[in-house]
């Protein structure tokens, strides 16, 4: 498969995505590409002077970037040049056939909902987010496309969320849970009330009912759903808190036991791997008639190649063609 | 001022509630008395045979209580020998000037409502609840309450909160922010748009815009102001979150430190106690005409001391009369 990477997207850019896409050698099928998409003057000198990397890196040139603060849907408009217009374009005329990107999410969401259309069935695409947790990743879907959600929508997060976390988890009929602000079946808000008779109705889904924010890190699901409002929060909190707990951890830490720095820096980066939005590289799009997967801004090159890694797993296991055999009305 | 307490209320009653009724007395006044509801054959055991505790407690005998996941309007219509309906008739007779509960949380914010009037010119009451970080402590508003939310309701809980954070955490005009999907005017869903505008037209707030959801730990805020729905998965996910990276801290530390568990567990402890709800005790339904303070179902004798204080505190401050004079149209 041809797989675009926006070399201009996210903090580190381009250095980051170039040595990812050169990682990415490894895991990549003899005709598998990686099409750089971004400047080409910034790129080039990131890549090995002996040329080896022509093999399975191809450099698109495109001279604009948006910024991670332009206002997404604005910003593709003005600027048609930019890297992440030209990736929804190339994949929109069959091109490349996946896109990743750590720029601007919502230009990323954009441009895909602009550009590719939507999948048979689907009313609204969703952000599926693989969150680290103590008991094993949990795919939280929506986290911030679809700010004004229907209980039919978040009906189908759990649908294509389920098929998702099966084919990058490789997690066996997972357990989907409704976001809630109480176990019991009656309490939420209308939304979710909604959401709950339709999840409970569906033979499909492995649906085990609503769960509270606590019990996110309890091991209770494989599958969470909400709407993109309070999935974004959630999400963000989390990387915030973590960030917060481990340094306030290994300060107070290092004052009680300052001759052990190396045992606690050990300690620390065991902990922030399972911690580390990097292992599962980037979030898909899922709804779309296509492959976006969306990076975290601060992706490093790890990160990158996991994001590659989830685009072959998405391909591979067929998730589009599996969310329209669920989804399509016939 | 004379404070009722449920002691059928929390995990761990009467003991911990009888045990935080005791250690008050080191922060009452001389007229101050702690009134004790509850089955007067299971709280007595719990009081020293000497009697002393007369001074400042009193037990009065409420025969029914409500069980922690009882639905809460329910089961108030349905016992209403209970101790928190007994409760709250109380306040609205005027028989004490608080209640402090850690039992049902639906159901005292329902009572709360269901007896005590809203004060003047308060659209729908909220629950505000100290939220530690790790820059100071930040009142979340609202983390429950009121599922159905307007822009209007939520301008309320900036003004609310404000006054009960320089109230009860000293802080001098706090800073007031809107939790969102994004720090700019334009992201965010209808009611966070709507609520921005009031926000920022209100000289009296000192509004400081939007913030996402990793910001609560970066010292920006003083309030942070949500609707219900958002605001009790935040706590909810807070929670579990400390529990699970603090758990998971050690563990890996542990194994790394063997020798040195001791230390370990004191570092630990420092950050559970920056950490800990129950330096707060309790979180008041703001809005209604009385003090309402709702405590964490698990906390013990200390939190609920600290409730106490809390309970003084907004009334030494008058925190009502001061909402009153904020929010009344004349």
């Amino acid at each position: 498969m041809r797989i675009g990477l926006d070399a201009m997207g996210g903090d580190q850019a381009p250095q980051e995505e170039v040595l990812g896409a050169l990682d990415a050698r490894a895991i990549l099928d003899p005709d598998d590409r990686i099409v750089l998409v971004g400047r080409e003057a910034d790129i080039v000198p990131h890549l090995p002077e002996d040329g080896s990397w022509r093999q399975w890196v191809e450099v698109r040139h495109a001279e604009d970037t948006i910024a991670m603060d332009a206002k997404p849907v604005e910003a593709l408009r003005s600027k048609p040049g930019s890297s992440i217009a030209v990736l929804a374009q190339m994949h929109r005329d069959g091109e490349i056939d996946a896109c990743i990107s750590a720029g601007n999410t919502g230009a990323c969401a954009a441009a895909a909902q602009m550009r590719l259309r939507r999948l048979r069935g689907v009313h609204r695409p969703g952000i599926a987010v693989i969150a680290p947790t103590f008991h094993g990743p949990v795919s939280v879907c929506d986290v911030g496309a679809n700010v004004n959600c229907r209980p039919q929508h978040l009906h189908q997060y759990g649908v294509m969320a389920s098929i998702y976390a099966n084919a990058v988890c490789h997690i066996e009929d997972p357990r989907v849970a409704l976001l809630s602000i109480g176990a019991e079946d009656a309490k939420g808000n209308e939304l979710v009330k909604g959401t709950h008779q339709l999840m409970k109705d569906d033979p499909r889904l492995r649906f085990v009912g609503n769960i509270e924010g606590r019990d996110l890190f309890r091991g209770v699901c494989d599958v969470l759903v909400c709407e993109g409002f309070v999935g974004n929060v959630v999400l963000k909190l989390m990387e915030g808190m973590a960030e917060g707990i481990v340094t306030s951890m290994l300060g107070a830490l290092a004052s009680e036991l300052p001759s052990h720095a190396e045992a606690i820096r050990t300690a620390s980066t065991t902990i922030a791997r399972k911690y580390d939005f990097n292992e599962y590289g980037g979030a898909p799009l899922l709804g779309v008639a296509g492959i976006w997967i969306i990076c975290h801004g601060a992706s490093n090159h790890y990160g990158i190649m996991n994001a590659i890694r989830v685009a072959k797993d998405f391909a591979a296991h067929q998730v589009n063609q599996q969310i329209v055999e669920a989804l399509s009305p016939d």
